[in-house]
């Protein structure tokens, strides 16, 4: 979809919440509309224009890369509310919507005592929930770089590498496999390290019998992928082995019910309940998963507590995990794209219970 | 410093600023005060108690890594309105500090109208702007680091070569030197995108007779580097060398003045005076410089409107740099702490003209 699509649309909703003007603060939205990535400058978009503020350090290239835009330069002496109050002179407004869940309360308290109208809290993260073609195509890149990645780490996936070694060659290969980067900090967590959901790798080697996890996804212009494998070195004992099995049912049974109209909790509760019902319910510690796009943790959650229905286009993940301590963990996770009569798994690496990884 | 002694300075400074409570919400606090690098999560401290307040993610690492605190779970019943409740029944205060630099006005909003007590902005910038020597040897290492991986990727710098992929070798080359991995995005940047400070690395090929920038920065044990240079690919323009050795001069200077004492303003406008003398004033679009630790900007900024002085202990970055629209740009950065009688400059990679890299 052209950025100017994107523009329409989102002028659309601000008429139907009778809303005059917005101001962009965080990245993801800035890029989405205006192709800034950055965590600095604003976005204001009012019903006839559409505004970059900046500082000289991103003049040059939003000028080159945004030209339906109006540049302005923030610096020390004419800062944000000095340009808002301008602008405001031009094309008036009556409130000003801004994400609350993304500005900074003295960022906010600052700016709403420089402005001579009101602040109002518009949330912003409905915008970007249902993913255009162009969107999906690049998740859907995204995700086969990370398949790709895994693919090329496997021969390195054995006892004797260390944790933080590992997650080193993961980085190499989501970049060589056509990734900007990883999507976020690899998570490598071997033996009993792995019942950490979020550890850091460490300099621990990988050794014979043990279950290792592995949590990453690659960027592909600026969209997120995230998968995680549990894979066995070698043989385990037969309750890791239980445990994988569980969550690979789990993960599986949620997967397959991905679908329009079904309630983001209901997905959830559905791995929860194959987990519980083996007896682990209380080492499944977290949602079943998340929104993915340009942020690598975007709405829905699927959350036990969230009663929003999934429809087509939100991309989500599905990933239940089991951990517990002193024993080792297990998680799998793919990324699902919701379509018009199901689901289209993007991550497609192998989820079946590996032993050979020793060769 | 051990983290008993962190916590008894930051109740010496709750207790001068006659504070009963602070939350910390940002990973660097929740690190440096208790061991927690993680976004979600919450550390509250008061004169007789100190808790960490995780989700189900990261109760087993805190239980591991912070003994000395007390661990709450929070849940989607019991958030962290609900705990707060619970401990300040136990261990009253008048209110409570929070940093709404950090937290945002949802987020402060929806905790204000939940709890009993007041909240009130309490600014934490202030409390990891001096390094201790446990943290300045973790930033020497993380610098030496980095001028390890440009040593180690000096021969990459040549024609052929895509802005991409001379990125992808700066990430290799700060791992295999020990680093867990590059501080931020590195920017490299070639021909007339040099005059892009904050560029993405691209496809384009570097090419004879361009200049190529480079910044980057190595985490070593969360702590961060960050170092800029340019390099010239054969021979560039006059205007090209007069630029690199206008920057150089303007970098040694303000590298040269920093001492205990001396004001962030003054330190900006001496680079900033060589700069304007040759002519290149309105090529100079961003500040001197910026604080560098557990985040790779902190305070305090070298800004012409910042009235700070320098103390030993503070370390900060120098990175002066011109840039000109359609001829390229030159920046050099390094890493400086203050030391009792002057400072000790931190990345040591040559600052040199040099032509030397098509070799």
């Amino acid at each position: 979809m052209s950025h100017a699509l994107r523009l329409g649309n989102l002028r659309q909703i601000m008429a139907e919440q009778q809303l005059q003007a917005v101001l962009l603060t965080d990245r993801f939205s800035k890029y989405y509309f205006a192709r800034l990535y950055s965590a600095s400058g604003y976005v204001l978009v009012t019903p006839d224009s559409q505004t970059l503020l900046v500082d000289g350090r991103y003049i040059a290239e939003c000028r080159e890369q945004s030209p339906e835009f109006e540049i302005r330069l923030l610096t020390d002496t004419a800062g944000l509310a000095q340009h808002l109050a301008d602008i405001h002179s031009q094309h008036p407004w009556s409130s000003l919507g801004i994400d609350g869940n993304h500005l900074s309360r003295q960022a906010w308290t600052s700016l709403a005592t420089q402005c001579a109208f009101p602040l109002q809290h518009w949330d912003t993260r409905h915008l970007r929930l249902i993913k255009q073609p162009d969107e999906i195509a690049l998740i859907r890149t995204a995700a086969s770089i990370a398949d790709q990645a895994l693919r090329d780490v496997l021969p390195f996936i054995r006892p004797g590498i260390s944790e933080k070694k590992l997650a080193d060659q993961i980085e190499m290969a989501v970049r060589q496999a056509g990734g900007s980067k990883t999507s976020f900090d690899t998570v490598v967590v071997s033996g009993v390290r792995s019942a950490l959901p979020h550890g850091r790798p460490t300099d621990k080697l990988l050794a014979t019998g043990e279950l290792v996890t592995i949590d990453f996804g690659a960027v592909f212009q600026h969209y997120c992928s995230d998968m995680t494998r549990t894979f066995a070195l070698g043989q385990v004992s037969s309750e890791q082995e239980k445990i994988y099995r569980t969550v690979q049912r789990a993960q599986q049974a949620a997967r397959d019910a991905v679908r329009p109209g079904i309630r983001c909790q209901e997905l959830d509760q559905l791995a929860r309940n194959i987990i519980e019902a083996a007896g682990y319910g209380d080492y499944f510690s977290h949602n079943l998963g998340h929104g993915l796009g340009l942020d690598v943790h975007e709405a829905p959650a699927l959350s036990p507590v969230n009663h929003q229905t999934l429809q087509p286009g939100m991309v989500v993940t599905i990933e239940p995990g089991i951990y517990i301590p002193g024993l080792g963990g297990v998680r799998i996770e793919d990324d699902v794209l919701v379509t018009e009569n199901g689901r289209e798994v993007l991550t497609q690496s192998p989820r079946e219970w590996q032993e050979s990884c020793l060769a």
